[in-house]
């Protein structure tokens, strides 16, 4: 695997692979890689013939008062991980390589980006769309792998993909979980211990409201279940808990057949997300 | 020459070219082709393997109040100064093959977007982007050709495929002038015969604000000038006649050494620029 810290220089490696018309997998991350990155680059190595995992702790989808400089990181532990994941290039840019200029032009992620996590993160996706599509036109790959955790950051990007016409395919892969049920999330590390041992409810939380919407059809009363659940159960604030059509992200109807049941949870100052698409 | 209605047709046309690594150019229009776009199509035609000229009026860049359903269209016509022009794929979209789907994710163009002509079209500049961003992904050219006349609209998409890496280079063109001077528009039919003999005083009064200028350096006295001119010499009413710095369209400062003179000037209900880059 090959550690490539400019644009110039990984254009230059992956050139040759494009003329070859080879698969190029791109995996975008935020390092500090835990299973579920894994996962994803594992997919990408068993479809793909080249595989970029870029590690970029992105901060135009952080807002003035999150976790941008406290967001972890570790470079070391991510060359490891994502050497054993089959990794080809692992993208380490910095931020000066990746925002050198600025004429203020920005994506407005819409109404679909300021319900659910973008209700209390109102620039977040507009960030990650910029990151994203920016990271699509360096690697220009053919195929992009992003996590089913990141349910409305997928839908995004998936709507962003089809309305804007890029010329790769998105790939999503499912949530992985500690063996208690947790999703598996760089942030979990900030965890306390009793908080740790709590957090697993919040999936049980989850099922136990989808159990109840499929059999009562009732959706108020299922997210009610949840709710209460995690509030009797745990120290966490609930951010929301929803359940919206997949993906487009709107208001259940009766012709809805795609759910996206999902949650933010706080704890202390950790914000655990999680979901079910059903 | 083929003139394409659909993106699948286009792109397969195009991948052998894409794979033989020719140069493939991109001359995006509106259509009612006038010298200007030929002088583009011909400057593309010289430099490429392949000219792609796409004709579509892009309703996301008019405003409600703005002449999007007058705007003039002769697609006969068009296909007759393509032709000669030497293009090999005209691509005429449908509105509904351009926009099938809208997941209400927009460009915001940004403070450069604002001004100019973008401070009586606010949402003009984000139309642009929205859809040369989605040509260029259909396309994927190597080179992209735009007309200075256009200035804010190139200095836009400069920034756009600098900020966003677009992988491509943006070429632009000279203004095309009638003989008497009146900058090339598909919009100058809709002159009446007085408005179209008093139309050629737009360049005049630049020139002499420009002149103004090198030997002052007096902006306000500049532009006063080509105000005066403009407006006891013809019927139009100036929307804006500004100097700016270029390509970033800042205020200028001592140390700026790149202008742009630009105005909008409306005769009756026909909105016509013009600029000068010096």
């Amino acid at each position: 695997m090959k550690v490539v810290t400019t644009i110039d220089e990984l254009q230059q490696e992956l050139e040759k692979y494009r003329t070859a018309k080879k698969k190029i997998a791109l995996v975008p991350t935020m390092g500090y890689l835990h299973d579920g990155h894994l996962t994803l680059a594992k997919t990408a190595r068993k479809d793909n013939d080249i595989v970029v995992m870029s590690d970029f702790v992105n901060p135009t989808q952080f807002g003035p008062n999150e976790d941008y400089e406290s967001y972890p990181r570790d470079l070391k532990h991510d060359e490891k991980i994502a050497t054993e994941a089959g990794v080809d290039y692992l993208f380490v840019p910095s931020v000066e390589e990746m925002y050198p200029t600025d004429g203020g032009i920005r994506f407005e992620a819409g109404p679909a980006s300021k319900i659910l996590c973008g209700a209390s993160r109102p620039i977040h996706f507009n960030g990650v769309l910029q990151v994203v599509s920016k990271l699509f036109h360096i690697v220009q790959p053919t195929h992009a792998y992003f996590g089913q955790k990141d349910a409305q950051q997928l839908a995004l990007i998936k709507m962003m993909v089809r309305d804007f016409n890029f010329p790769l395919t998105i790939c999503s892969v499912p949530i992985v979980r500690e063996e208690d049920g947790l999703a598996k999330s760089s942030r979990n590390v900030f965890l306390t211990a009793e908080e740790r041992k709590q957090a697993p409810t919040i999936q049980k939380a989850l099922q136990q409201a989808q159990k109840e919407f499929l059999q009562s059809h009732d959706k108020d009363k299922a997210i009610q279940i949840a709710k209460t659940m995690i509030e009797s159960e745990t120290s966490g604030k609930i951010d929301y808990l929803e359940l919206r059509s997949y993906p487009d992200l709107q208001e259940i109807h009766p012709e809805t057949r795609h759910f996206l049941l999902a949650t933010a949870v706080y704890f202390s100052n950790v914000r655990l997300i999680d979901n079910i698409l059903f």
